[in-house]
């Protein structure tokens, strides 16, 4: 299995992807990487050669880009090289940790969509209390979705959750206003009775943003606006909570000794609610693996994506979505 | 100045809402109190009957009715009597912790609509962490807004801001999807556009849900849908935080030394980021005040309900929205 890294997307590129890759090839031997970007800084930090590869270009694609104009005229940009290795059949996924809307564009103009996919959706696994997660799709691959689309995603969620994150028959819940038949807005309504009516998916209803972290489904379905809203809401907020938390620490001598003696707890506390230990978030619907990696990705964040990439290539997450979905319309 | 309430509304009906009353008449000597509900109940709660008067009902509206059936039918639940209170004259508000969605349609059918408000809109004031909190609308009275609604929500909200809140010339925020122009669905484009042309605001562009509790605007807008799901989100997000500190919190010998220095300021970190201190929600847009206090609100929040109810009473934020509405349409 080959997998194909943009190696320049990122705010720590290209040192922290490179060490995140070595950390992959050495904890996977069935895997080769090959890195996209600038040979000259990418070089240096390989400690190893063994199933690592370089394609060297020059060019990149800024945070600032506009996404789908710069996807079409940047051909030799590390993102479009590594989506173009998997177009070309060099590779079997790829990855990076650039700028999301130009991965979303290369993903859907160079890898392609499944066909029978309308809308490819972006799809990250969200920590819950419990520590199972839940796949929450679309995040912003589509702000306009319509009930059809939403359709697809409970589909394309729930064939990730159970061949990847193993979980047996998962519950798909649309994400509304309340739980309650017939709550909701236009989208909502239509989704939930269209969702009702579908075999091959175990559709629970309607759940609410309150209940997300809770466990509430194994898949979460929303369009691309609200998805976008709920995830860094998300974030924010237990962002927010955790410098609260620290200011609260340092506020006074004894508070500072009981933040010594808890320091660790808090640590792994924050690392339970950080996303980034679930992988990146997959861009479903295309024929191959696309993974965008959280643009803060560290070398560990890096290699958790790699392991993500793996398991949907091996478990063949594209091809059952297509079979799936073409089962329904014959 | 007399103010309705609806004593039978609540997770903690009547008893809180009983005590958060006398609390209010006891701390402002210039405002009288009629509780709406069942006299038997009420009364031996009422240390006090200065200032503070029952209108006796025995119906009520429930959690699980559905609102505007309710609103239609139960003519003599406390909430409906609260309500015609205001449209009657006798009161210049009223309050309920009951049932939000009959809250609205009360509102709507009884107490009505400024003229030239098309929508009314749900908008509690949410916490920050610098302290100053924002105003957010529509949390859910419109799921499915068109861009017009959101222009009247910046001025409802900017008016409550400043006459309010105090907030000199509030800062409106579009919530969006990313901070550049052109960001968004459908809705949120024709927004932009039409916010950025209106003199009678100061519009500083799309904020991101990821900034909200840092402050990013005064007044944040938004679709009923959306607003609902922000809502939802940061509440869920911040109980989970908590409810994971607490069990790591409780995990050792040493953690529990540590928690038991800390808890004072953990249990005011907590307050700081409950917005129940900020009021409720008010619903903005019709004739005279209408506030909706947490479900669960102890006598606390009613009394943080009954002081907002005051300011906007006494700051005139009916009179005043209908003003700048119309000096726009001259």
């Amino acid at each position: 299995m080959k997998i194909a890294i943009d190696a320049m997307g990122g705010d720590h590129a290209p040192k922290e992807i490179v060490l995140g890759a070595l950390k992959a090839v050495e904890a996977y031997k069935d895997i080769e990487i090959v890195l996209v970007g600038d040979e000259e800084q990418i070089k240096p930090l390989l400690s190893s050669n063994e199933r690592i590869s370089i394609i060297h270009t020059d060019d990149v694609i800024l945070a600032t880009d506009e996404p789908v104009r710069a996807v079409r005229r940047k051909k030799t940009a590390s993102m479009v090289v590594a989506a173009q290795q998997v177009a070309d059949g060099a590779a079997d996924a790829c990855i990076s940790a650039g700028n999301t809307g130009a991965l979303m564009a290369a993903g859907l103009f160079i890898v392609g969509r499944i066909e029978g996919i309308e809308r490819p959706a972006l799809s990250p696994t969200l920590p819950t209390i419990g520590g199972e997660g839940f796949v929450l799709l679309d995040v912003g691959a589509n702000v306009d979705a319509k009930p059809e689309h939403l359709g697809q995603y409970a589909v394309m969620g729930s064939v990730y959750a159970e061949k990847v994150r193993g979980v047996h028959k998962p519950r798909v819940g649309l994400l509304n206003i309340g739980t309650e038949e017939k709550k909701g807005n236009e989208l909502a309504k239509a989704a939930f009775d269209l969702l009702q009516k579908q075999s091959d998916i175990h559709f629970i209803g309607n759940v609410e943003a309150r209940d997300l972290l809770d466990g509430a489904a194994d898949v979460v379905v929303t369009d691309g606006f609200t998805g976008n809203m709920v995830l860094k809401t998300i974030e924010g907020t237990a962002l927010s909570v955790f410098k609260m938390l620290k200011a609260t620490l340092s506020s006074s001598f004894k508070s500072k000794m009981a933040a010594a003696l808890i320091m660790p707890d808090l640590r792994e506390l924050k690392s339970k609610m950080d996303y980034a230990e679930y992988g990146g978030a997959a861009l479903f619907g295309l024929k191959a693996p696309v993974i965008k990696a959280h643009g803060s990705s560290n070398a560990d964040a890096l290699f958790s994506a790699v392991r993500q990439t793996r398991d949907m290539v091996q478990n063949n997450v594209a091809a059952t979505i297509k079979e799936v979905l073409e089962q329904n319309q014959s």
